[in-house]
């Protein structure tokens, strides 16, 4: 039986980990705060005090972290997973970090004897419970080969998009797409509503369209409502914007719209709206475009 | 039978037109240049040497021109539409023109004792040709209802979205989206190909989350291999987003991503890319990326 | 003695034409509203019932309006200065109109045998009081000879730039650096608080080096001090942000800066400071940047 | 007699350093390569063979390094100025560089018992050489004081701006103005050039207005004769912009017209101009209209 070690059992990472208990794999999993580790246990899975405890005798690590520095500090030096698993061990990185971080741990881990692929994922907390993600794999084929059975019990699509970091980076074109259109759809509706348009008879024929996405469909009708309870908060997408930010500016590509929807999450969040879904940006078009009575009377 | 005088035989009008002939109507058709009529009368369909014998015995005027001059030419004045046609007669406008001046045409309409509907399609030339357009339509809830059979048997959706202006309004709404959403699939896939991602696995797994769009469904492989024929030419979209911004800059509403993608189709448009297809987005990306070379290659 | 008939006595021509009549030409002043004409008479101008009045017998013309069709309404049609005036007549439009609009009533003026001169003004109500503008002409050369020793009287500066409409092209260059540098410094202060420093003496260094500009040395401290009574108000730059787009989008010519100062001053419009002085950019970024308090404590 | 370490005799240094000679101080000088030592030497200064032969006899040493790394490489670790320098030494930093590190720097320096300043300059070469920069400073009053007989061989305006780090702040706002002030005025004249007019007239009458900066005075004119030789090189100010970002990000503060300048920076870079003085921003305005030719025909 594969065992497998999670590090970072929190929104995201703990229904993960209860998918691996439910598909039948040993799974040790360890989190900074004890709760979601009691918590995983309940579910069938065992706890580790620690990461070296947790990784020692897996056959296979998934880490899901905040950002590049935690999964640097868990899988690098004396007491990090590249030193105390055993040799040939498969590192999963399933973080949204930057593309070059992912890379760089990947040199690690081969240099360590180890082997990784970064798998950053899709979907948000529903997707990560109802195992239902989209999963981008960078890395070595014969690697991805090997964690596919393992990712297919935690997302509906798993793609593997090229070697170490492609992962990431087509993670960060995706919150680009999802940042820039999230954003048009905040434009077209405050314009619709100011026009006094049949905005909900609107977003059914723009939907039908060209124009038509995934945001207008799963995301206009709660933004219409201003019904902002995340779903993905607007602080992680500021987080993620400040990646794709920097890995298109290292690849030198511009991307003008993308920095642009960058700036108006990062104004979000410094008027103090970081806690709220994304969708927010509606607010901040509200704001501009002096119709910002429906934000104060929420 | 009902009677439709079709004014306007380009690429759009001309199977628009044809496609109501097909259902039984009898169509008169007037086009300033005389090719497209004679193609109508092939088709089953009567043609008029003018816009006022077009006009005079029909039931239902459809206009489908370039931009609201156009339409106001034909339909005010001594002997426009308004003047010309039996009073009562129900103009409806399938063009894409300013939100207010579809207000005003329609005022116009009634006080003349004529009654006008906006009804601007989206859907392109393959939609005109294969009745699959969708329709936005603003005007009288009874007048749309007349209208109905005659704009089913044009397009797939018809969607009554609120008072005249208001289907141009929701137009302007699409050609904002699609504008911006086309600019931000092209950053993605400019980022993608510079860091070396394989770009075909990407963009499925891309389509299947929360960035999916219509887009990158229909006009990514397109883009990818830099086939820019269109389709919807650059010159029509700067006109549409000339549009766009009047009218939101007219409601008051803060428009960022679109006016940036405007000034973008802009400068495409500027540098000689007229007749590309909107798609072409990708070659400005490019170049502010100085990757132009495949764009010199082409 | 040269006669002149004035049209247009609110805050900018009042001013100009008392200091006409301060230069010793007998003026004969026209305006909407009756009391602007009676200040003019109180300084030992003219008044005049009406535009037909004013230029019967008048050498020169000046027009100093809000916008382009108000020049036109005066200049053009039946009782128009064109047809009122004696032929030969000299018209020196000082708004700020379209460039177009200004070439098209010159040829208008040269149909009719009178000669026209775009010669709009830089330099606000104090630069009027003072006859300190700055004035930018366009037109033929001999008519801009013509008019230097009455346009000296009004400005310091006063500078032939090119033919008909050339006065506008110059003067919407200038609005786009002008609204744009506002901007620009409203960023770096906003910025420089934020961040806790004197900002008194970083202006001071900022301003001697090749950051320096006018908007620095003349604005900055009211800005820094929230004090926006105008000055020049958010509303008229609005308006002029119109003509330089509209400018640019007929040359061709891409504004990326420019296009973005204009949006965040329409967004300041919406929100309902357009009595502000366009130092108020500043409380836009304040109000991005999360620190509104300051504007609401004002 | 004073003597002070400099450290970093590049295009900057070297000329500054070499004031300071000629201002009577001891002047020992240590650079990567040597020849720039060699010609320290040849002005009357003393060459290091490295850092910590450099600073071991100062009283106070002075950085001029290309980026925060270099500085933290030199100052920091064991063999770094503050562990190498006699306790009490002042540091100058005259490199620009982030905030923070500069805040760092500062922190570190004081636990080793020794004291910061940074002093980033603005000028150039040429105020460099002529002794004419511009210097913000930040740091403790005393230190500032002490520095001050220094600092004032070096430049003309030499402003104490707030505690350490408010330096690098002021300059990042100097980078921001500048970056976005050439850009503006490149749009502005390509708008004129595109309109026909005599665009040495119109800089004439702009430069006298609200619109008047350092840029029209002293670059309007290379950038019309499209002479790009620096002056300050588009790589630099890319640097310079990527503090500026990451600076405004820090501190929450919106930046919209700088962030967009910056971008339009980073897309000249990437098409190969990163040796092209900052002035060519023109270029990527011309580029974006349709207007190549002259920068193809150069």
């Amino acid at each position: 039986m594969t065992t497998i070690a999670f590090i970072g059992l929190g929104i995201m990472g703990g229904p993960m980990a209860a998918n691996l208990v439910r598909a039948g794999y040993d799974v040790i999993g360890y989190n900074r705060s004890r709760p979601a580790v009691d918590t995983l246990i309940e579910r069938g899975g065992r706890g580790a005090a620690g990461v070296t405890e947790a990784v020692t005798e897996a056959d296979v690590i998934i880490t899901m972290l905040p950002d590049g520095p935690d999964v640097e500090a868990v899988a690098l030096g004396e007491h990090g997973i590249y030193a105390a698993s055993q040799p040939g061990t498969l590192h999963i990185d399933c973080s949204t970090i930057m593309p070059d971080t992912a890379e760089r741990l990947a040199r690690a881990a081969v240099s360590a004897g180890r082997r990784a692929l970064d798998a950053p994922v899709s979907g948000g907390e529903r997707g990560a419970v109802e195992a239902a993600l989209s999963i981008m794999v960078g890395g070595e084929a014969a690697d991805v080969q090997e964690a596919r059975p393992i990712l297919e019990q935690l997302g509906k699509t798993v793609v593997h998009v090229g070697p170490n970091g492609a992962g990431q980076t087509v993670k960060a074109a995706n919150q680009l797409l999802v940042a820039g259109i999230i954003e048009l759809v905040a434009e077209a509706l405050v314009f619709l509503e100011a026009c006094a348009v049949d905005t909900h008879a609107a977003v059914e024929v723009l939907a039908g369209g060209l124009a038509g996405n995934a945001v207008l469909d799963h995301k206009a009708a709660a933004m219409l409502a201003r019904d902002f309870k995340p779903g993905f908060r607007i602080d992680l997408h500021h987080k993620d914007m400040g990646i794709v930010r920097a890995a298109a500016r290292k690849a030198g590509v511009a991307i003008p719209l993308g920095t642009l929807a960058g700036e108006l999450i990062a104004s979000l969040r410094a008027q103090g709206h970081g806690d709220l879904d994304h969708g927010a940006l509606l607010l901040l078009v509200e704001q501009l475009s002096g119709r910002a009575t429906t934000n104060q009377e929420r």
